[in-house]
């Protein structure tokens, strides 16, 4: 489908619904041109995953290493707003697939969006490298300088609760030996790991990567688009917005707020005592 | 938590966010009393859906079964409605998370909603049989029976385009072999194959098990609780509407509709040319 | 359109959306047979929210105690589940309306939800006293002793927090007198206030009927749908928790969670230490 | 609060949930300082909606302008994709409020986000020529130039569907006599109506003002901040999300798509017949 109106594509003959993914008929379905019945029980959650979203099938270790970061984020507790606002959700009488919508529904820009924003920089910054034929070191020293002056934050770095983050060293230790065997580039493990070092040094303090970081440089090593993050992140922590939505829900609790009604956790600092006279108006 | 005010169970002791799900400390991330590092690459998706749901590691035959519920009812193409929400919110503008979780929010009682209210009937029917020591079979025709005379449908059953479902065939598949090597009790599959079996011979007609229906009893088998089966289809039918929403982004339409604007799709049958004459009122 | 599949209605001539609300041609908006151009400025939110789920403009002074039902419950605090899910998802980088959206979502069954069920309850009786020929103190006496007996709750009765509550007092003061002048037919809040007090009495201690009570009583009392009462509070309550997540974000603060880092606040009460041994299993 | 770490302002002695909006104790609830049940019954939808989220009181003329706008958004039928997802959400058995949200969840950037960007171009239109001291059209001129070497496109100008919009109009005439009196400034009125004379004028042809574009003209008169827009408008169109979504759940239709099961409609366009040979990778 091309251009920006729906109305005309398909007065061009195209489709209303127009999709490359999935064909339904009478006792078939089939997906990105397999059989559904050909991939049930043949492919993993990953596999399938990848398949919808980006029409191949991952080869098993691949496979393997994106599971590995849909489990590594898929939960960090109640304090995580997405998994309290399902379970606050759950409390209030509604579908449970509404409560799960709810806590995803707050996965956006600041909360795990950091993968999108690092897989955008550094196919970027590799994209960068090749066409301009310049050392990959230096684009990304250019490119981190052009960064800062600019007061932007580089993302997947650093975190409120953790500077050793086990989550992930274990990403890496599954991800390096990968790219020591070749069966991913490393590329972008690489970019991933200088922007951090480069960025240690200049600001001549330990910086340590984060969990959205080394997603996003696995994900780009498996060749999964960037504008995909967000969907897939809510896949993997959709599983703790579930678990524990269901949790809440077998405590029977009704109408569960954030916090016990405690004066110092909600305060109040508005003004008070006015009245109504009949000539308010803002300015 | 016991009671039904989350202020009660707090001033006892407990605490406003309870959980036995996941613990989260500087540097540690553990889940179900299981480090995260440990978990990460050693476990598939499906198992920590389960492990967060249940406690518990699945075993990886039952595992493999349990992804292939969830690849079987990953899409069902954009005439479904939750796909085709999750497709035109994508082009409306908003964070790619939202577009998914607007999706997911339309996964009610009546959109996959069956596999919840069939896992129920076949709990309840296998725990009558048990306390009761009746025959099986013939609880099951009473609680047939009963249902009929309400006028109650028989979840799990039928299906608006397939009489044939390869999902569900291959599902079948899948799980007879299992039960027959004892790896799963095969009890439900059982339960519900004779619900199915007995319809059609009440009803004299051919009636075949739907996918909500297979699904409902290989997640008895493997333990899960009917509760949780709109969340546990919302990561299902989630990678399906990821993907369409994904689609549907690259395309760049903006502000989709449901259909082209034609007279015939598009009807309006209220009444015409009415005047506001200050009268006005309504009953 | 009748039966259950849209399908179906299409195929007998049908539109596939078929609506007596709106009708949308070039240059011309027309909504329940008025122009749109003849209500803009002509009548107030109250009366054009009635418009479109009822088909008729509400006469003024209804649709003043209608806005009046709308203003009392847009607001209860950030401890509000609803309130407080709005000003987290505004903190996670998501788009305004979805923040919005987000706190919407909770308003289910649990909260404000007993509007629905009040209205349900109220229109019942009133239906049933008028096709029995009953005395109606009578057939409300009868339904108090029945829903005691089969242990559910009166709805609309009692609160958390308050036990003389403003809002409700308000309602009442502002709802008698139109009753008192037939403005209204009163019948619905004195059906609510039986209930109310044979309650009291037969429980032989004070009990107080709460907002969700009296707005069911008000929204009878103008003809409002019970199914519409969700709807209704969701745009009502949309007005705090628009206000809440747009001051949460003003502040600039990222990713908040719903309470403070504490022991006490947020407690793991499951097990600890587990190892991945590969024999694990659940059942 | 100050900051971007909601910890450290609750560490530095403020409260974790503080507000300016509202104060609930026992049997009082406050909004901006004034007693609920002196608004109740005494202010408009409109009026309360301002008062939340501006801290102050419109005066009743301004706030029925306010109104008219409200009005003015409330429906576009069935083809917009926010009604079409509430309107499919509701026959999926979900809880109603879930519909609603669900429309709402849509109306971002691209779905009457251009009021929002209007907004901002007006005040900071206005803001540039007040601090620069230079001439008000001299500073549209050279913005209007200035977005459109770089492409941009003017917020709130041009339709799908109407050239001549009644809605529009209508708006026109109930705000320009307003300015006229001096009861509102008129200077953003004016500036928006700038902007779209010299774009018609760079254009050589005919441009209109859209709903979007009036709406946000209006919205500045009554000092309305930009950045709330969104949510504004999904209390308006909520009212036809609310409405559509009701009339759906009355037809009792189940799962109801976007569209018939026609081949015209929904077209497959990927690769058909691929089989799992094992060896399959993506890149």
């Amino acid at each position: 489908m091309s251009g920006r109106s729906a109305l005309e594509s398909y007065q061009k003959g195209e489709g209303w619904w127009q999709t490359e993914i999935s064909q339904i008929k009478k006792n078939e379905v089939n997906i990105r041109g397999y059989k559904m019945e050909d991939l049930i029980g043949n492919i993993s959650y990953g596999q399938m995953l990848y398949l919808l979203l980006c029409g191949d099938i991952l080869d098993e270790k691949k496979a393997k290493l994106f599971e590995s970061v849909l489990v590594a984020g898929a939960d960090h507790g109640p304090r995580a707003p997405s998994i309290a606002a399902g379970r606050m959700a759950a409390t209030c009488g509604i579908s449970f697939n509404s409560a799960v919508a709810t806590g995803i529904n707050l996965l956006g820009d600041s909360h795990g969006g950091a993968t999108e924003k690092g897989m955008k920089l550094l196919y970027e910054t590799w994209e960068e490298a090749r066409e301009s034929g310049k050392d990959l070191y230096q684009v990304i020293d250019s490119k981190l300088d052009d960064m800062l002056s600019k007061k932007e934050k580089l993302p997947g770095i650093g975190h409120q609760l953790h500077d050793d983050d086990p989550r992930v060293n274990r990403l890496y230790e599954l991800a390096e030996p990968m790219a020591a065997e070749k069966e991913i580039s490393g590329v972008y493990l690489d970019i991933a790991e200088q922007y951090r070092r480069l960025l240690a040094e200049k600001k001549k303090r330990s910086i340590t990567m984060n969990i959205d970081g080394v997603a996003a440089a696995i994900q780009c090593e498996i060749g999964l688009p960037a504008e995909a993050a967000k969907g897939i992140f809510a896949l993997s922590r959709g599983m703790g917005i579930a678990a524990h939505a269901f949790e809440e829900m077998q405590t029977g609790v009704l109408v569960k707020g954030p916090c016990p009604n405690d004066e110092e956790l909600v305060k109040y600092t508005g003004v008070e005592n006015r009245k109504l006279s009949g000539g308010e108006e803002v300015r």
